[in-house]
């Protein structure tokens, strides 16, 4: 049978998702607590690498068992309990035999953190930027990136990937009173390093170094070789992958807000 | 001279504050990085001390030293170079030679921060709560501890302490969207674990397993036998001290927002 969870971690300690033999990675731990569950080897897919040192509140990945003695529904506390403290298991579901955690996604959402006001309790999950921001620059960059466009500026100048569209469904920046800002996006798809290169970039001319005409020219004229600025990997995360109604893992979870967000 | 410095620390990995000699503590690691800036040996006072896993993102403390090769308002850097990165010293002034961080404090302020929603990122700074709360039996509770009590039911039963009284000049259970409730409290002194006691004993009675009259007689009747419940230490932070507007620090530092709480 085909099992999905959902998946928090904080990537601080890791090599990002993807199973590396020589790192640590979430993968890597993920499938040595199946491996200790079960007894054999189970690989398993998730929804999207993330790079080293980004988080995940809603990560969803699947992988099948002959069969299980544990019901799938607790899988996760089973699971939780063969994990560091830095990986939680937040929801488990029986999920049909085709159903895939990459493929049948329809939409990534992914926010991104930073502070102009250092706290050494988010030190590990903000961007402590030490300049003003103008936060309506920043909103004005947000609404210019929705819909579709090549983010061929916007992506690592290495990648493999040759589609550089992707149709951004929702892009805001939220100021909160203790001087964090959240970037929230959500994406059919995202190139890689993409949100942090928005980011990055966006802070320059929030803060008065770049143009906006500098910013807008990145998104005119798609460019691999551009120089868009690249936020550290800290303030990433990803935080919901959405799938068609009809797949949509139906969690039983511990955590009923946050399982519904997924 | 004498230097006081605003300090930051995420207690997760500490002792608590206060030296011992066969465990790290943050008084400990901070006149290690002393010895190392000056090569003699240091000791500071701090404005109070916090318990092991407890935070605090204002903590002030106080040192002498014959001379600083360091002007007074830049040792704050010089610290941060020697210090692991889960303590930050984000100010830093000379003062009157006659400054005491702990006997000139006039008021001091904690925050306990609890979630009903887990997130992986805040799993050492949060307490999670498994139940659901009561966000107006939470409040109606914290206006009735305001002003001069005896909270010897709300404290810790080792304690060598006599005088039960304080005042507590603020309290207020504030909730977000995000399902976290920071609890806020303002007083001229506290009571060893009694905010944790407080927030421990208010948790009851808001989940519904406590009546109301309960936690009042607490109040009522001063007993250091009775039974309150004590919050986990991860949710606590230690937020301001304030001193008599002429003994105030007059700090420069990186973060100015912080440094204004200070």
């Amino acid at each position: 049978m085909r099992i999905a969870i959902l998946i928090q971690y904080d990537g601080s300690s890791y090599h990002g998702w993807q199973f590396q033999p020589e790192h640590e990675t979430v993968q890597g731990v993920i499938e040595s607590a199946l491996h200790k569950l079960y007894g054999v080897s189970i690989g398993i897919l998730g929804s999207g690498r993330t790079d080293s040192g980004v988080h995940a509140l809603g990560q969803v990945a699947h992988f099948d068992v002959e069969q299980s003695a544990v019901p799938p529904e607790n899988i996760w506390m089973a699971l939780n309990q063969r994990l560091p403290d830095d990986i939680r298991i937040i929801g488990s579901a029986e999920v049909d035999a085709g159903f895939h955690s990459r493929f049948d996604a329809l939409e990534r959402s992914y926010e991104y953190q930073l502070t102009t006001n250092f706290n050494v309790l988010h030190r590990q999950s903000q961007w402590h930027v030490r300049y003003a921001l103008d936060p309506e620059l920043l909103q004005a960059m947000a609404i210019r990136i929705r819909g579709e466009h090549d983010f061929s500026s916007f992506c690592y100048a290495g990648t493999e990937t040759e589609n550089m569209i992707c149709n951004i469904m929702q892009a805001t920046w939220n100021g909160h009173p203790d001087h964090t800002l959240i970037f929230s996006i959500k994406g059919n798809r995202f190139l890689h390093h993409m949100v942090r290169m928005l980011v990055g970039s966006m802070v320059e001319v929030a803060r008065g170094k770049w143009s906006m005409d500098r910013f807008e020219q990145l998104l005119l004229r798609p460019d691999r070789q551009a120089h868009a600025v690249t936020a550290p990997s800290t303030g990433l995360a990803l935080v919901r992958v959405q799938y068609p109604r009809d797949l949509q893992p139906k969690w039983k979870a511990e955590y009923p807000n946050l399982a519904s967000r997924g």
